[in-house]
């Protein structure tokens, strides 16, 4: 799938480039083909653009010599974190530079006073949480991969637990950016809120590599609850379980988290984690709070999932049992990929309003069934969220076809409904042809601050824009 | 104070653009002398510009209308709300425009399913929360003022129960803003999470007028909480106080209000409210949830404000107890006028990190002491922010550069503990001074923004960016 690749700097500028970074880096400018090809795509689709270096910069001000150094000679950069995005961020369409963040790797500053702490962004959430165990506190972002905080925010992640505490965007006081002419710059504070001036950090979060490097990140923290109670909610039909969510959000019960799988993502699941529950539509649920609050959370939600066809909970309350629950829907991917050996799996991320959510899913599945093709489909209901894992043979055109079309009308559904296309996964290269008909004029805004902050167009070339190489129209 | 008064247009300018304007919205366009007053300043200290025109738009191609029109001519543009900013952002500094959204008042959408409405900007928040009454929902954010929601918006507001529902930041899923050249642009969507593209939506949050007009804005709704107690909690001193709310903090107890005011403020509040407590520093709080957990949450509070000095709870649980508290918590900016008829009223609006406070909050206090002004404290302490209201007499040059010194300082001191010089009021005319050192190089970036969405630099001239008259440098 290298459609989208796009012309190329000469061999001669990218030689001088070269030896320029190598005078600094030394080691760390790299063009094993190895490495280079391990730089030239995240997971999801595979969208491949293979960059002509990958760097390993260390501070940031090494960060900042290679992009003035890149921004001079017109040479594209490609930030990458610990590669599990899924929208083709990290495919280097245009060569150049791939810029790996793996060696900001320190935990900057941790604050228990203030529950906030500070860390580079190649640190991934399980090593800071790792990190930060002994203090009571934790870092809630939770996208199933162990990505890294600067992958996270760049992509406005978020995962099953936001429907508690919040994607990145809510979770985030400020960063440390590079921009593409070089210049280390530092936004937000590390207060809780803040009036001074243009919101920089919430454009820089979610913005994908496009308007420069984000190095560092101030997160917020948080105390780990007294109590935390999972269950998992059997149902009769798809119906009864998104109505069930559709009433307890609706009813101000706090969930941390209220996953839905449907049946062939249960039977995905069942057969892969080896797992001893019925092939039916299903919620995962966890509870946090003080103990009382719990309770009475359980309660309530039993009695509504009982309102919808739902079955007895079957509760994980230890840290070893809650954790195997969470992993079985965590490896959800994995899970499809081993229900048809050979296939590719092709993600959607609709996003609609909790009040769009039955009908928007129930036409999606209606839809699955009448494509005739596989599809399991799981979703952070909770927010509106969902996936489809559309299995296809990429070596069969029709079926690939098929595919396409499928994840296509359901990303335009969701739009439809005054959803977006992405909830949280970003638009790379394979949202692209959505962002029109989502943003409308709003893409030109988007474009005139992408042509302000990067007006070489050195940034990740070929994302996110609907404009093609770079973002020059 | 008219000290920042910039260049104006010409007199056959305005008479040009008048007369088109007049054209298409009648008898909306004014040069009245009162309404042209009316329209020079908000409250706090007395910035004034006085405005050429004010027109009155009913709808966004108005809007658009007279954006792209006063671009053409590059006449200067004001939005002006409800009139209640503090920081001199409706001062028509280069004269011009000020554009009125009163006549923005229909709610256009209540979605009880989705929790979500779409209001027009000028509709004010205690409007929102009548007409939504019968549906069980609310809107939190409550900076005090019955601001207008749009400049709400544009400040980046927020006010006393944000340490348990947010800010205006958190609370925004869409906007839709008219660009300079009269664009009309929807951004965001009604998904409660979206990674696609670009956050317009943040970028126009708390931009004070300066990137266009917010006519329309889409917000989260609440379901109103089980039970609310309302608690006044007196201390024999601002340290027990202060710790009390910072232990309360890291301590993982969900309030919705947690209220500072000093001895001196407390003075001027029951004085003016005829309230029967002390002249001690005191915490007005606020629990809302379950019946149980509100009980568990009270107790909780109960044994850390004793270990810190508080007495004991005075209870405020029918609604019509809990509005005469919170009555007499916002009426603080008149209490402190009331103290000192004849002085004016200098806000400050520090933000810190939690940990911060104490020590900011101490050395502030005796900062005041050493200064010999008048200046009670006021605080929304569980998000770190405070404010003074520095009495002065303006016409005496000493005092007023005594009070100027005070704020000065006290905002400095914020930033030097990694917060900010301003927690919800914006920056408006008076936060100028601190923007390059709060924000270093980001002040450059967000010059790039303001000059790429304005390039003409209509859009209230003169405020926010530390540039002088036109964002140019």
């Amino acid at each position: 799938m290298n459609a989208h690749a796009l012309p190329r700097p000469e061999p001669t500028t990218i030689a001088a480039v070269k030896d320029k970074l190598a005078a600094r880096l030394g080691a760390r400018v790299t063009v094993s083909q190895t490495i280079l090809e391990q730089h030239s795509h995240g997971e999801g689709l595979p969208a491949v653009g293979i960059p002509d270096l990958v760097v390993f910069p260390e501070t940031n001000e090494e960060v900042a010599f290679v992009l003035a150094l890149c921004n001079d000679h017109g040479v594209p950069v490609t930030p990458f974190g610990a590669g599990s995005s899924l929208e083709g961020q990290l495919a280097a369409l245009a060569g150049g530079v791939s810029l790996d963040t793996s060696r900001f790797d320190k935990i900057l500053e941790v604050s228990p006073e203030s529950l906030d702490c500070r860390v580079q962004a190649g640190v991934t959430r399980e090593a800071l949480n790792a990190h930060i165990r002994d203090t009571g506190l934790f870092f809630p972002v939770d996208p199933g991969a162990n990505a890294s905080i600067g992958g996270m925010a760049s992509t406005r992640a978020s995962g099953t637990n936001a429907v508690r505490y919040g994607t990145m965007r809510e979770n985030i006081l400020g960063l440390t950016v590079v921009t593409p002419d070089g210049r280390i710059v530092r936004t937000g504070s590390r207060a809780r809120k803040s009036s001074a001036g243009l919101d920089l950090t919430h454009l820089y979060i979610g913005s994908e590599g496009t308007l420069g490097v984000i190095t560092e990140v101030q997160l917020k923290l948080y105390g780990m609850p007294e109590a935390i109670v999972a269950a998992v909610c059997q149902f009769t039909s798809l119906e009864g379980a998104v109505n069930a969510v559709v009433t307890a959000l609706q009813s101000n019960l706090k969930l941390a988290r209220i996953e839905l799988l449907d049946e062939v993502q249960m039977r995905a699941a069942i057969n892969y984690s080896k797992l001893d529950y019925v092939e039916s539509p299903t919620l995962f649920l966890e509870f946090q709070g003080s103990l009382n609050g719990v309770r009475e959370d359980v309660e309530m939600m039993q009695a509504i999932t009982g309102e919808h066809g739902g079955g007895e909970f079957l509760f994980a309350e230890r840290p070893e049992d809650r954790n195997r629950l969470w992993k079985a829907r965590h490896n959800s991917y994995q899970a499809v990929m081993a229900l048809s050996p050979g296939k590719s799996n092709m993600g959607t991320d609709a996003c609609v309003p909790i009040s769009a959510l039955p009908g928007c899913l129930l036409e999606t599945k209606a839809d699955i069934v009448a494509s005739g093709l596989t599809a399991p489909i799981v979703g952070h209901v909770g927010d509106g969220n969902f996936h489809l894992g559309i299995l296809f043979d990429p070596n069969d055109a029709a079926e690939t076809e098929r595919a396409e079309a499928l994840a296509f009308r359901t990303a335009r559904r969701a739009i439809a409904t005054g959803g977006t296309c992405s909830g949280e996964h970003g638009v790379g290269l394979h949202k692209i042809v959505h962002m029109k008909t989502e943003h409308g004029e709003g893409v030109a805004l988007m474009k005139d601050i992408k042509n302000a902050l990067d007006p070489n167009g050195i940034m990740n070339p070929g994302k996110m824009y609907p404009f093609g190489g770079n973002c020059r129209s």
